[in-house]
């Protein structure tokens, strides 16, 4: 087992957290080294469900906040081991997201009696089906180690506040038709045909740019997916444009919904899958607070994270971590190491750790 | 090995044929039993390559027309072995096309001297690709076996004249985009957003009905399959939409793709297959002579059949079977014994044979 040196600067432990293999559904050895080093650690009482790993202070401060990065990354992609070049780590999950699980062991290991409560949580299978997601099987498992005023993940932002995120919903528009031998085509009606209309409804869309805390949302409403055919010489008797709704946060999933509904009107529509935004919530106090410690810039969260799981159980959350989003899940994925450094300063700074 | 029965009426000979199971690639069986049948008829001259069988008079008439059908069917469907009710014949053939098979083996047996020379010809693998065909196969190595002044080809067509065909032509209209994640859309461009134009023109396509040797051809334009996607989180960056042209027998291959580049101007179009059609060709003599034998109706073909290999070698040639075109291929086929009577009697009649 590769043991973690929870000594070593930041990046030299991201370059440590990389080098453990960790694709989906493969954590077990990076959570192992984790849940060891962390129960090194006298001030955390330490919590393991499958490849999860919290560990808490208990000092007794009024305030309790939870800072959780999750330990799998996407599958390989000839992208390992990490590699140091001018300042950057190159490397399958340096960017999403062992950097900012690093700036969270350098944290808990360095901090012994920060100014709040911390729940540091390190969590398994984030990048697949959200039933085997570490946050939502804790949140079931063990609700209380969710408990907190305040969350942040260290999930990629530039290390910028990036607040609240926006919901998502898929659905299946479906047109029907009536089959038809090709050579008398009269005799039938083309539901690939009839799609047009459902095309031409989503280039006329015309996106909502809400401001909600003073962050500008920007929707977006696109085919993910089109099919129809049955065979070569056949009129289609049906199409499915599959399509994804990203919607800003002032909207619930029933309100993205019903709008679905209404700007297909006349189509089958079903809902395959959804997810609910976040509002910022940068008017709570322990947001504000967060904000302005570390120098008051925040951006809109367009793409979707774990923000949401904490904002529907009542837990304002933003996301604050090393790395360019934009890089996720790419072949060419990397971290500027400066990003690591200060994410880690600021962090310490505002939990009142020596800097 | 089955042994058919030429002294039977049509419709029990029908009724053999369907019995011996003849899917496409399977027809050595059936193959077998015509050979041998036509082999024992002294007034004919056999020649069989590979499950294609063709019996010729050599009369020295001034005049030869070729009557052809084919041997296989489409795939097994929980349609055999026949049924008769209700003056019907039921099962996977009876309509495409073994009632047909039966006159022109019923003819061969019992019009030993016919007032034209005919060349018989059951052909194998009608139903699949062009490659197998056996006209096809034929007309590469006898092409001798296929010179005729007219040919008659006995695809089912209601026992109705139905003259000439229309050619085919399938395209591939390419639209291209950007990728780019759904959460962020406006930095890329949707391929099947970009499709709603290639729809709409198909939408507003006008069909023309060209007159041709009286007959009203009616054209054809239809997507046939569409397909774009990438992931439910992704813009694609492509969406292929196949189109089927089914093009009146007045105009070209090269006249059809022509229309389909200008028609879909501004896309990528590719051409994926492509059969021509096959002009009436009623103004000619041997044509003319029949339809009048026949009784004079005629009414244009829509559908691609192997009238249009003949009309290729400058033989004229037209549909005259048995049965409801539209339930070729279908699970519950099934031809009227009267049709079959129909086509025997006129085809007989037409010959110079004893009715």
């Amino acid at each position: 087992m590769t043991t973690l040196d929870l000594s070593a600067d930041a990046v030299t432990l991201t370059e440590q957290l990389v080098n453990i293999e960790s694709v989906s559904g493969n954590e077990r050895a990076i959570a192992d080294a984790v849940e060891v080093a962390l129960r090194a650690l006298p001030h955390l009482t330490v919590t393991r469900r499958g490849d999860t790993v919290v560990a808490r202070t208990e000092l007794g401060r009024g305030e309790r906040v939870v800072i959780a990065g999750h330990l799998d990354t996407v599958p390989l992609n000839d992208n390992l081991p990490a590699r140091r070049e001018d300042g950057v780590l190159h490397g399958l999950g340096t960017c999403d997201m062992k950097g900012g699980d690093a700036v969270i062991l350098r944290l808990a290991a360095t901090v012994p009696e920060p100014n709040r409560d911390v729940t540091y949580i390190l969590y398994e299978a984030e990048e697949i089906e959200a039933e085997f997601n570490g946050l939502n099987l804790l949140a079931q498992s063990d609700p209380g180690l969710m408990v907190a005023d305040f969350a942040i993940l260290m999930e990629p932002s530039g290390a910028i506040v990036e607040a609240g995120c926006q919901g998502t919903m898929r659905v299946d528009v479906t047109t029907v038709g009536e089959r038809a031998h090709s050579a008398r085509s009269w005799k039938g009606v083309n539901a690939i045909h009839g799609a047009a209309d459902v095309l031409t409804r989503l280039n006329a869309f015309e996106e909502r740019r809400p401001l909600i805390d003073g962050l500008e949302y920007r929707e977006g409403l696109n085919a993910v997916f089109i099919a129809g055919g049955v065979a070569g010489n056949v009129l289609p008797d049906e199409c499915v444009v599959s399509v994804n709704y990203r919607f800003a946060p002032d909207r619930s999933e029933a309100e993205a919904e019903q709008f679905l509904r209404e700007f297909f009107d006349g189509y089958e529509v079903t809902v395959r899958d959804s997810a609910p935004g976040a509002v910022p919530g940068l008017g709570l106090p322990a947001a504000k607070a967060f904000v302005e410690a570390v120098g008051g810039e925040v951006r809109p969260k367009f793409g979707w994270t774990d923000v949401a799981r904490f904002s529907a159980l009542g837990v304002p959350a933003v996301n604050f971590g090393p790395g360019d989003p934009m890089l996720a899940h790419k072949q060419e994925e990397h971290v500027p190491m400066a990003h690591i450094e200060t994410c880690e300063r600021e962090l310490r700074r505002w939990l009142g750790g020596e800097s």
